[in-house]
């Protein structure tokens, strides 16, 4: 008999994890939470303690004829304390292994690491360890992250509740909108060398894009307003995606206002001149690294006339009914795209 | 001008090592050992928390002409483990990630977390999280682990003294051998498929290679014994490479004799075999995974009788005296090739 052969593809990346971790049981008591959340979390005493990991493949996630070395590598840490941010935690070390092909000097590495340091510098993380080696085809960057967090204040995926109100930080849609500038830009090139790309005209959108920032801002900001998110999450694969996890994880339903949801005025033109609607790229665009959140509606008038706290919608009661309402007043069902890089 | 440019492999895997980790400050007060040992050091309170990481490259570190994926999936675990060992500490949690191209299929990834979760629970540690994304060329583990030791027992590379007896666990040069016999066979395999694998004879060294397991009985015998090795470090470039580490941190020079050095009959066998030395397989091998550690000689009562315990020489004053008794007698200067990744 023929063993079946089932392609990745198929499940898709939250297949395979589901897939992977279906089979794993915890068991140390140190463990309080697994895979399923932005970082892992740990009982180390008198706090938890965080964990969390991004691979970057050269090919998929980056190319770098577009992205400088030391943007991806700043882009590297940012992501990861990222991950640390959405546990309402701060991170406090990294440890970063890289593969590499013999295409890359000695100066190349130096400039990876200039980022890597500047990112350090910026989050306060201290660079404590990893692995170098070669690799038979361009470069991968594995980092690693570790934070910790009081105990009374860790946010996970799964504690929204009914009437809470939903927000995000910052603006939404722009890495993809950067993203699309800089394949856009790539090909001219590479059909006529003599242009020179225009990216001017497009300098926030493409920043965004190269050079994303975890906002540890807010995590600062929301303990000195004293509100704790009953959830949270990091967009890296686009708010309807990171809104499903919240859904998936709570157990109710969500309602979003297209009016509610930041989008900068550079994203919605070029959105525009790309014959895109806003909106969708707002809505399913990765790699904004900005946070969502739910709020307990007694917290409303802490964060309210924060500039860059957005309330975009509630929790309600029915887990099935996740809804967009358009500005004409319509109501349209949501779904996430998110980002699949197993997609064939 | 022209830009210098430097090759990685004119620097090699530790000069690249130490010029990353030059430039880099530790800031955080929770930092206590940063890169430099077989995993860093976080001060957790009452304890510590260790942190490490080793990626494994498809084509650099493995074969899958010849390391079935179970097997794979287990080493990755195990050689993470090892690295929280050698502090003397005790691994309870990892992140995999994963790079996959999608010649893989679901199955296959199944079988390589078959043998995660076999280590996971034969080394008693929680899988709680990782990242899966798709590589345009094979497959690349990223795994990190974290682990715990009291601050009282944390074993550096460091601690060392004058006089210190050198013990190393298990056997050495078994995986290196195990590996020669799996590349000669797969050479007579490409020239005649017809051809069945002659590994019988080679059980043991090809299971140290393809299935190593972390010391972790060793720590617990260590502490059953009430002893605290002054030093420690994993052997995973070579015995004579992870010496040089010892001298190095610890700023005295170490004296090996040939006769002490623990090499299994079917290691010894099949070098003589190959026409290579044994004790040089032994001194140069990578891959065992067997703990080197100094012990103080008050504590040479509690651990002479230890069946997998062999003291094969001891620290002194001179640095720079780093030398080999052999079997004759003959004093020669100790030399550490390593394993170089890099090496063009």
């Amino acid at each position: 008999m023929e063993e079946k052969r089932t392609e990745i593809s198929q499940l898709g990346e939250f297949g395979l994890i589901d897939r992977i971790s279906e089979s794993f049981e915890l068991k140390n008591p140190s463990t309080v939470k697994g895979i399923g959340d932005d970082a892992a979390v740990m009982d180390a005493g008198d706090h938890y303690s965080l964990l969390s990991t991004d691979m970057l493949v050269e090919g998929i996630h980056f190319d770098l004829s577009y992205i400088p070395l030391a943007h991806l590598g700043y882009k590297s840490v940012a992501v990861n304390v990222s991950d640390i941010a959405a546990m309402n935690g701060k991170a406090e070390q990294i440890i970063v292994s890289i593969a590499i092909s013999n295409r890359f000097s000695v100066q190349a590495i130096d400039e990876l690491y200039k980022g890597i340091k500047t990112a350090c510098e910026s989050y306060r993380v201290d660079l404590v360890g990893g692995d170098t080696t070669s690799s038979s085809s361009g470069l991968i960057i594995s980092v690693s992250v570790a934070g910790k967090v009081a105990k009374e204040k860790v946010a996970y995926r799964s504690g929204a509740k009914p009437g809470d109100i939903i927000c995000v930080t910052g603006d939404l849609g722009a890495a993809f909108m950067g993203l699309q500038i800089l394949e856009r830009e790539k090909q001219v090139y590479l059909t006529d060398p003599n242009m020179q790309p225009n990216l001017q005209k497009y300098e926030y959108i493409v920043g965004r894009q190269l050079r994303p920032e975890a906002r540890t801002d807010i995590i600062s900001d929301l303990e000195e307003k004293g509100v704790k998110p009953s959830s949270m999450i990091d967009i890296s694969d686009g708010l309807a995606s990171e809104l499903f996890h919240l859904v998936k994880n709570s157990g109710y339903g969500v309602r979003i206002f297209e009016d509610k949801v930041p989008i900068d005025k550079e994203t919605f033109d070029t959105a525009l001149e790309f014959n895109l609607d806003p909106i969708t790229c707002a809505l399913n665009g990765g790699e904004d690294y900005e946070l969502l959140f739910t709020i307990s509606q007694a917290d409303f008038e802490k964060v309210k006339n924060h500039a860059d706290i957005h309330m975009i919608g509630y929790m309600h009661e029915t887990k099935s009914a996740n809804v967009l309402i358009t500005k004409q007043g319509n109501t349209v069902p949501l779904s996430a795209q998110g980002w699949n890089h197993f997609k064939p």
